[in-house]
């Protein structure tokens, strides 16, 4: 990122961004796996609001989802993936310079 | 916020938080005050795009907007209110919280 772009809206990484899937990621990153009514305790919302953001940090690559049965429940569980991971830490790193940044100084 | 809502993505200010909107929110902190271009030319995007963004944070209280002219020439010029400043620090505490958060331990 260039000194020019501190302020530049475009390198806030918009598939981390939204509120929902900025939770579930802020989540994953410390719960390191949850299954899907856990996260959905955690973020609030309805299933499917929480379908349609997994499935796009899944195709983001970003989360690693996997449906199984535990005895005959089926149960989805959800992690970061490395990519994931690696977005993550860079989305902090960027929202920190933002949050505390000082444009006039 | 409880300890229960430390993931609830509904805790996040849905006004600051839009990648636009955040932009200018940071760079209005730190700069008092800011012309349109001035603000255009750090956050990016197209004129129409930042007064719909303005507008809205206008609309919440959160920015002063003021239309003047500079000799002949009409100038927009914005700053941060005291709510806007309030909602501000609330907001990055927030984000404070859930950027560093360990759901695990």
């Amino acid at each position: 990122m260039s000194a020019d772009a501190e302020f530049d809206y475009r390198e806030i990484d918009d598939v981390i961004h939204g509120r929902v899937r900025l939770s579930i990621m802020a989540y994953l990153s410390g719960a390191d796996i949850a299954d899907f009514n856990e996260l959905k305790a955690k973020i609030g919302g309805t299933d499917g609001n929480l379908s349609v953001h997994l499935r796009k940090l899944e195709e983001a690559g970003y989360v690693g989802v996997t449906k199984q049965f535990r005895g005959r429940r089926p149960q989805t569980t959800c992690m970061l993936t490395k990519k994931g991971r690696d977005a993550w830490i860079a989305y902090i790193a960027r929202m920190e310079a933002l949050l505390h940044s000082k444009a006039a100084e």
